[in-house]
């Protein structure tokens, strides 16, 4: 099995959709051009994935994507020796196959990985851009289309878990958040097929629902939410099932946290 | 031995009863057939688990529960090598099983896991749907068959243990309570083959104990509970001593709450 | 050499002696007839380990026990492969052992192990009562001549300690506590060969020792201690040396507390 | 290489000198003879190691003596198996060998070992008096002339770390102390072959430091370190500052206790 | 692969450029050739490894440097044995590549290494300069050509994270700050390309941001964020954008910071 | 390659230069002759490890020298086997080697190193002076020439990390302090090549320095680091900046501190 042929999987046939709130993609293919590492910022479901996939298929690059956790050590990243067939063989990680190939490695939610990635990041995030390999014995040196992506969600509070200053200090940076109405509206209806009216009374009701956060919530609804609201709303479930199944459930655990947002929902859609 | 066919043994000849209360069996489906994974929410023995049981019969897929806890990790759901008559061979996990055949992984008590189950559970609740397998070099894709359920109980405080919001705003979400009192009569009969007027009297005994809850027990009874009681009553014991042995002992080790809930039990059956 | 032959040899050739107090027999009796999980509560040495063995021999089943702690794992439980002479072989842990011969599982103080254990306890603990091996690839399902016990002990005041309601509620469970003194009496005389008289007084002086629980020790004096305690006396040792050697300094190191010890000691028995 | 040759060397040619101080001696040979194991009380360097092999001795048994310690597993003392010259190799741990061969397994400060040691301590200490090997499939059946002592020092205040009551439980036990002034000059003298005048002035000031104990020391002078202290003058080095080399240094490092123990040793010994 | 072949790779054809403040490159020379070992002090992105690799280049040594995290063990500088194409070889770490061949050992943010590498640290900060790697049984001798150097940035408040006075007390020191304004100014046009007013503008706002540090920001914007922020007003990204993207995204997540960030960005460069 | 043979190199051609303060060079040879283990206390760099490796070449004994640190086991002290060139081959740790070959084992902060170090120290210092190597099956005997020589600073405050008094009073001890000045200067002299004169104001300004201590600064300057002084003065660097860099920036990050010191070296060298 060849993992270069699994990571050329990631180039899809076509663009992932995406519909630009600013600068962000001149940013991102500024950043690529001059080899500049780059750090989106945002809440959860946001879109920032989304516009990295979007970036990689039109710059033509694969992309590696990494959820990173709490046990996500360097050694994930950059490949370790395993017994294969009674066989030692070195298989690359995903962050050593982009810097091999030349294509883009996105770390989602960075700040959770373990702290011995910084000894990955640094170097390539110098302008040598080298990513040294102690195991194998090589030092790779970046190629001009490899380009490092990480992402966190500044909304959490982290005590012990945030990007030290001397790491973040290596990034051009960009805030993400969620798409303005209109926008959200387009997102909305071309991934869940639903009529143009009901997603704009979704997005309504998710400019609502996105005020009560802070005060009674993590975290404001996603538009990935609203998708899922919209995709079974499409599939002939009434509304407001939907939405407590999609935009109350998943957000909340607490009885007056979920009738107030029960409230807003059978406002926009009465009850069922 | 071959794990697929371990896998194979999860159909059940028949279809577990399950007695639905709302439209829990219609959001599983409509989440199941567009391809979207589902959180369940509910206390402790209220028929979680009996409903993934009965839908995957339904639905006529295989069922792989992983009882979640607190040193579970990715490669406890994906896999791993392991050494077998001298030879190293790959292991899949019951995540990876149910993506390769196409059936219904259930994670129990999922906020209990290590934080790395996040890297799987990501990139399978996207639209993408992927399982990677880095050792092995795999890029799986899941079947439209394959559905991902995970549960947690929200009457526990974890304050170190909860799904983050970015992990929570990738699921359907349903919550669970008790069955309403008629229904719940039916299934304690019906798996204990106690007389429908003794069961009327525990499901009733039951409602009383509950009201505890909070107060004094930490949970209030289970269904589960109810049914033990039952089936050993309908063995002979008197109901009073099986009532101590299943709806007392296995709730409070504290002297008062246990004399609280012994009075509840001499109040509907009497001493012995 | 053949590790089912090893858990054979715990089938003793007479069964050990146990002196009902309540209804427990026929609990345990009824439990494993029905299959249904046993939790037995207790303090220290009270003949919870006693009874199960008397229970287990009168069943005539292999008995398997395993005295949990800190870092006791489910893998010390199922098993695990082990290199011996060159070859990698599974070992069946004890749990496995019992469910593959149909014996009972007894764990001991289950709340000190480790919280893996749930994975094996809650599948074993449903209806289905599988135990799910998935190193080999093996799903056991348990005979009807399979029993799990576990039992802990409410006296100590563990906060990070407990057994989660969720598992609590897959348990028929059971007080215990000392023996009545006539009882105690007996067990004291048929296990040490001291005279009748003496194991009486020795017997009234635990009581007034058990008093002194809470205040100053962390536990009342245990049966088997006076057991030990009745050894040394009827090997020709003064009673309040005896006394000294095992019922004060093993119950406490504080000098005010032991002599408060040695007061009840000196009123029961004189100075030696 | 025959680690029972090994253990066979611990049995000295002559029985180590040891003078009793009570009834010690006799609870020892009585518990050996009853199978009851020992648990002993008592600070450092007061010659509990001392009297253990003294009775090891008397007794005609092998002696395996384990100094616990914060990092000690059941593994380390049960046994493991080895590479060796390319072959697995099961090596019997001490207390393997001391259940084997019939001895006294010495189990020092018990309380600093991992809390995976009662899993072989309750078995052994039970009336079954069984070692189980899971690792090797056997269970070992203590001979008659098996023992476990065990030992710790109740001085030291440990919150996290002491015997569990549902361990200490299983012990006959026994406190040591200094000994009397009489018997330490002996020992003091027929350890270093100092004058007894001199052993005479030396046991006196011990008295005197081991009344700042708990004041200012966390330990008072143990006869051990008299020793040390006598064996320096017997070589020609003047008292004091002898007295300083073993009974100061090695007690404090704060410098008014230093200069309160110095006072003392000068108002013995004068200055140098 | 040969690892020494790697490390040659690190002498740049050119001598990096590098502009001295003060005396520090006297003192690191001269420490260099008196073969005592350096530790640099300072803010991140000040050019603390810039300074190290124009040292090495102008010294004509191989320069191996090393981002230490919180999991870098002793082993990760001296070299472990690794399973290569079934072979069992040994692989030199960085550190004992610079020992064997006489080149300059960096160590960045060395207190954030693990303890264990003192014991790497100290013998080579003796007179003795010994690297002894005890698991090939070598004790090398650092050659004249030998340099240590650490660093790390006092700023960072670590409670649990220092460098002992015992190892501290082993290296010539120095502090680093940002270089003066004109010096900064020469740096950032040369590594950009950006026209030398526009240089002396963005220098200016740094030293106004630098001023915010403490009250509101945890570290001042580095030299290495000005030189992003010229190279993509460089390539035509208009001013404002570029400072948001590289002077006020790196630095802070809070609303409140941001805007004061951007106030002075504006007012330096007025709106885009 | 032969461990014993590195060993060997570790006794030096001529004796390393020690001028002793007080009865320490008696005391360390009255110890070794009477096979008694030593422990030394005393600041950083004020001439332990230089006293012990003068005593060693003194005695014609190799010495074993170990840093000490938090992740220091036994085993690192007594040996593994290790995988050399495809074969398992034991390898003797440091305290082994000084066992086998009779030489003086140093261990330099004790109290840094695991707990489980003192299963090696307790039978090695007892009158037994034994070292079991559990994984060989061997039981060293220490020959007459094997000393143990062990330190640690006082002046550190660790609360989680001291010796045990149970291992304190196994050791005759020995506190250090700085050298007076009068030795203090003809050891910078020799060490450095400065003049006379230029080291008693070195020396002068030390005592100024510790002064300083426990208010200001964590550990007062060093012998060692006035070496380091007085080498770079002697190569010709101005003594003011010679001093910034070797006594005031190891010793302390906080600017008020440093002016502080600043101060006390421009009073002594005037401004460069």
């Amino acid at each position: 099995m060849d993992t270069a042929a699994t990571a050329e999987s990631h180039i899809p046939h076509e663009i992932p959709f995406y519909e630009p709130v600013g600068n962000e993609c001149q940013l991102f293919e500024r950043a690529y051009q001059q080899r500049l590492p780059l750090l989106l910022k945002g809440p959860t479901g946001c879109g920032k994935t989304r516009f990295v996939s979007h970036m990689a298929a039109k710059l033509g690059r694969p992309l590696f994507t990494v959820s990173c956790h709490d046990d996500l050590t360097a050694a994930d990243l950059t490949g370790r020796y395993l017994l294969q067939g009674g066989e030692t063989r070195w298989v690359d990680g995903p962050l050593t196959q982009a810097v091999r190939e030349g294509g883009i490695c996105y770390l989602d939610e960075v700040v959770e990985a373990r702290k011995d990635v910084t000894v990955v990041l640094h170097p390539l995030t110098d302008d040598r851009r080298l990513l040294p390999l102690e195991r194998t014995g090589e030092l790779l040196e970046a190629p001009d289309d490899f380009m490092l992506v990480v992402s966190y969600n500044p909304g959490y509070q982290h005590i012990l878990k945030s990007l030290k200053p001397s790491t973040r200090q290596r990034f051009v940076a960009k805030s993400f958040d969620f798409p303005p109405p209109e926008l959200e509206r387009n997102i909305v209806a071309s991934e869940s097929g639903l009529a143009a009216q009901q997603c704009a009374a979704l997005v309504n009701l998710a400019a609502r629902l996105r005020e009560m956060k802070g005060q009674d919530l993590e975290e404001g609804v996603s538009t990935r939410l609203l998708i899922y609201c919209a995709t079974l709303m499409a599939d002939g479930m009434p509304a407001t099932q939907a939405a407590q199944a999609t935009l109350v459930e998943p957000l909340s655990d607490d009885a007056d946290v979920q009738e107030g947002l029960m409230e807003a929902i059978r406002a926009t859609f009465g009850e069922d």
